[in-house]
């Protein structure tokens, strides 16, 4: 059994529950090992206190299963096979009756829900996510050599980006040449939609690339990230493309010293709070409060948004193991928009910072 | 109100169903004509047999639902808002309580199901999945001329495909110019990753592209398909590079003939069952029956499996106004892998081929 699962059974015992029912790809993936996405069908993981766990998963997939890794019993089950009988059936070898139940609340659909309902009529169902949440927030060494092969990637299509840049071109342009360049070098999937934005566009917190030409004096934001080994970056950098004004280099120039102070303040034993708080301090003072309103950031690993969330509310206390982003940003409609973010994993001494591409205002010219 | 929401109404008079109250993006897109993926957070239309229907949505989207062309009513919801408040008091400014409704069993989670309960704590919840899925089924005018749009890309992209097969390219390499050529024609969506698959991968219905070389002798097949204005296209080629032996040649011409008989018996009338059945017979006959592992297609439009089901067993009788793929495949583990797919529109007089790259064996120099 490996430390993920007993960790869940520690809480589990805690909690009373005899079953956790876990049905999302990234959390069996999290706690087996195995990745698939089974589309319309069915894949879980039921744990239980002492018993073996099992997986159940389309037949034709058992085989990369077992390849994975996975020891424990696997139920594949075919189109024409009934997967809850089978389910309950095993669930019945391992433990009589199921009186509290944990599954991923957000996850599992009303039909699959009505079905374990049937299953397990004496049942309480509690919620999974927080848990495991929890429990995913802290890297362990493997996790983090992803999420830095991810970084130097990121790092990479943001400097390709950048040679990008050239009088006629659209955001969309570049966008497209920096992917390619990426999938050049092997990479399949983004950590989300890659967003090229210049202009009134980059001026907005969630505008889209388009067909919007680069023009002189204008900034050029590229926010961005990598998938490798199914941990995500996810890195935001923004250039000026030929000469900027004094206004442009005041807002560059305040997020970044609110982005510097943000990462010098991450250490175990501040709160997300206190963190956010240092970034947005700096900027309210400047002059900017209002033009910056989003979180400071949050957790990253197999999903691009997870514990601890950076916001200003919560209490959560920075540990060692945490990998998160620091992602001020200004935006002035019709002036200008500038985040600037990496990703960072907290040691005993502090934030180490994984994204590498220079932080100085690049001119493009 | 839109002809699609009367039907659904009328739908829902039959089955006494006071409010249905839809959730996924495809469903409140196809009933609404607004589009979003809001992520984590709620969106939804409620319908009622007689009462104005509304929809909820994050409050930065309430603008673009707008501007959509949605006039009835929006509550747009901030992260510090109660949505499922908002949407009480405004199911109970409509109707006095609810004993029956309607909702995507399969999209809706278990969170908000468990908020529905507490609101409704009388109802019955019933699934609208089906009844969606009919209406879905046939297209109108203005949803044929996305999805024609969408095939005539998919020719262009096989057409491309083809001209970057040469000695010492990979699947990869030529998948990746192919995606690179439709963004430069303004594609941003592709239905489903894009498979161009050769040798032995192509002999397998579920391989997945990677650095295997081209190489003289072998098939190459692509199967892909881009979206417009949110409906899919899906087309599957099959072409030979080089001299291909008299095997291979067989099993192409039996995937053809299947194919093409398949497309004259689709006509309105008919059941789903035949038409498969046209195709299988023909492969069956030819001693490949079982090498022809799946359905002989699926319907398609805002998503890319909807109804009708092409399959052996399904009696669902074709009608006007269907869009589905015909799509037979043979598969001879170590010979060759052979699937060619268009897409149908049935007409009164029978289908309408939406694809149109050529059929006939195209050998590659």
């Amino acid at each position: 059994m490996n430390q993920r699962l007993e960790k869940l059974q520690t809480w589990m015992k805690e909690q009373e529950i005899e079953v956790s029912f876990l049905t999302s790809s990234e959390n069996v993936f999290y706690l087996t090992g195995y990745y698939t996405d089974p589309h319309e069908r069915l894949l879980a993981l039921a744990v239980f206190q002492e018993a073996e766990p099992f997986l159940v998963c389309p037949a034709m997939e058992v085989h990369d299963a077992k390849r994975s890794g996975w020891e424990q019993e696997i139920i594949g089950f075919s189109d024409i096979d009934h997967p809850w009988e089978m389910i309950h059936t095993a669930i019945g070898k391992r433990i009589h009756g199921v009186t509290k139940a944990a599954i991923e609340k957000e996850h599992m659909n009303v039909e699959r829900y009505e079905q374990l309902l049937q299953l397990f009529p004496k049942a309480v169902f509690v919620s999974a996510e927080e848990k495991v949440r929890r429990l995913r927030m802290i890297k362990d060494a493997k996790e983090l050599k992803a999420i830095q092969e991810a970084c130097a990637l990121a790092d990479y299509a943001v400097e390709f980006g950048c040679s990008e840049i050239k009088e006629g071109k659209t955001e969309l342009d570049v966008l497209n040449a920096l992917e390619y360049a990426l999938k050049q070098k092997g990479v399949s999937e983004m950590s989300f939609a890659t967003m090229v934005l210049t202009g009134t566009n980059a001026a907005s917190p969630h505008g889209n690339p388009g067909d919007t030409k680069i023009r002189k004096g204008d900034f050029v934001l590229f926010d961005l990230g990598v998938v490798v080994d199914r941990y995500c970056s996810d890195i935001t950098r923004t250039v000026a493309y030929g000469d900027i004004n004094d206004k442009q280099k005041e807002i560059y120039d305040t997020v970044l010293q609110a982005q510097l102070a943000a990462i010098e303040a991450s250490k175990p034993g501040v709160t997300a709070a206190q963190v956010d708080l240092t970034a947005r301090k700096i900027i309210t003072d400047a002059g900017y409060g209002e033009y910056f309103p989003h979180r400071l950031g949050h957790g990253l690993g197999i999903g691009i948004h997870e514990y601890p969330s950076m916001t200003e509310t919560n209490q959560l206390v920075i540990e060692e193991g945490m990998v998160y982003t620091i992602e001020p940003g200004i935006y002035v409609p019709n002036v200008a928009g500038v985040r600037i973010e990496d990703d960072v994993y907290i040691t005993a001494e502090g934030a180490k910072v994984l994204t590498k591409f220079p932080k100085e205002l690049q001119m493009i010219r």
